[in-house]
């Protein structure tokens, strides 16, 4: 197969549509498929800064590279969950992304504030590992951007994640979350930035592609916590019936956004300020307060985070990874 | 694994819920399934007389046979759609059903009316074969149900059935299927009887264990037009989510009939009658006129039945199959 664009022997291959790419090239068509998602749904302004979460994992590294390549300002947040080798290997990828490109990345630790482990939270509110995680993991992310002066948060769901998600959603009829999956929630008052993902339109292997192509280094470990989860089980699936039907996870989930999500949404909602950190919910007391008062933690610490400046960055790790 | 009603041996195992059966409880369970569908769904009153379209398959045989262990009145219809030693054996499944049971059975054949074949007429329309087949079967069904003073046509879709369209309607937003995909489609005018699936509640494995249980024979070979045929991917998907997270089918099928469907229904849809056949339609002439008329068929033919009743099965059996 033979680059569309020069015929030059091709690099990459895509399977929907089948077409092949040289190097050159290809990188050029993933930076326009993200400039695209980043204009189609209205992700950012020319310019705008924009605070990029980072986890290590190639996902993350990738749209970080890719928004620079854009011309975006970007800031890395790198949340450390405490989860021993993995958390330390991704922050360390994370580092490595930042002073290889001369880019500001902070760094927040659950654990070192809280003193406890999200597995302990987990245990006291009697929930999945994984739901602790994610509620966690979103407040953090605000509490960081309004810290530090953020609008907009991207974050690296690419299009596997989010066929996979739409699929689980759809099989459960989780409506709440069918409402709110999109791949540019708007902020909302003055503790939620705006949510973007800007890697919707790629898939894993075109990421995979662009990683190998672009020779960024990431970390390949998987979060301790993810085995069995069912998230996994849909990815497997929707990868499925890609094999056997090119083409579906684009149509299913550009399909959704396009003309069906909108029979999902709810307007009568009515969103309150949590009594205690402020952020909008919809009950008394948000879910992050709430799980934080099961476990008896103070729900407003400082989540002081770590900065790295490009100088710092480079004191901090070292000749270790280069 | 114990029945769970009397104790003995199980005979049959479910996975969702988990529990055991003897195969006297099976059966009764089984019936009561199938009962429930009916109940819930408003599907027939008590008594009421209903066309049961057989195929020959596993799944119309068991329909036939518990919807007059039920005690409805129930005559069996067969259309014969000319795909040789396929449609032989189907049609011999159906009588040897019939003549066993009793009961009246009209078969027609496509065919035999037409003089053309279903690959002829698709390939003319330059659509699917399975498309046209469908088409075909639900006109004759209705002209039949209509010429034999039927106003119910039952169906031997499953549980696996109902929720691998579903998926397959869902994955690439077939929004008007989805908006029709119910368990009971009620009558509209003269020639349009109602379609009821008695057997929505219950999964493949376990008709295959009330055939089993019942000594019920039925016809196994698969429609050679169906290889490579989506359903079956969807089929195969759905199984597989099934058995990674058991309760899938249910949840999703019984979740979508009960709040979601509603979300696609359409009210405004304006329905006409076709300008030859008179069947309702949304367009001035009915797909099926239209694809008739493409491959040179006059469509109003007659689609006499031949009737095989109690009587005279027994002769056009002879002892072949017993």
């Amino acid at each position: 197969m033979r680059c569309i664009k020069c015929k030059k022997e091709a690099e990459v291959r895509l399977r929907s549509p089948k077409v092949g790419f040289c190097s050159e090239h290809f990188l050029e068509y993933f930076l326009r498929q993200v400039e695209r998602a980043v204009k189609k749904f209205k992700m950012l302004s020319p310019g705008q800064k924009v605070l990029v979460a980072v986890s290590g994992g190639k996902d993350s590294i990738v749209l970080w590279d890719a928004i620079l390549s854009l011309g975006y300002e970007a800031e890395g947040l790198h949340i450390d969950l405490g989860l021993g080798e993995y958390s330390e290997a991704s922050r360390d990828a994370c580092l490595q992304f930042a002073r290889n490109n001369g880019t500001k990345l902070y760094v927040v630790s659950f654990p070192a504030n809280t003193r406890k482990s999200i597995a302990e939270i987990a245990r006291n509110a009697r929930l999945p590992n994984c739901s602790v995680c994610g509620v966690i993991r979103r407040h953090l992310m605000n509490i960081l951007a309004e810290a530090t002066g953020h609008r907009v948060v991207a974050t690296g769901h690419n299009l596997d994640d989010e066929a996979a998600a739409l699929l689980g959603n759809i099989l459960n009829w989780q409506t709440g979350y069918l409402a709110r999956q999109h791949p540019h929630l708007p902020a909302y008052g003055r503790y939620f930035p705006a949510r973007i993902k800007p890697l919707v339109r790629l898939s894993e292997r075109e990421i995979l592609s662009y990683c190998r192509l672009r020779g960024l280094n990431y970390y390949e470990g998987r979060c301790p916590f993810a085995r069995g989860a069912s998230s996994l089980v849909y990815k497997r699936i929707i990868e499925e019936l890609e094999e056997e039907m090119p083409g579906t996870k684009h149509r299913f989930l550009f399909g959704f956004l396009k003309e069906e999500r909108k029979r999902f949404v709810i307007t009568s909602l009515e969103m309150k300020e949590c009594r205690i950190c402020h952020h909008p919910t919809t009950s008394e007391v948000c879910v992050f307060c709430r799980l934080m008062q099961k476990a008896g933690i103070e729900p407003n610490l400082p989540y002081n985070p770590e900065i790295f400046t490009p100088e710092s960055v480079l004191e901090s790790t070292g000749e270790r990874r280069d």
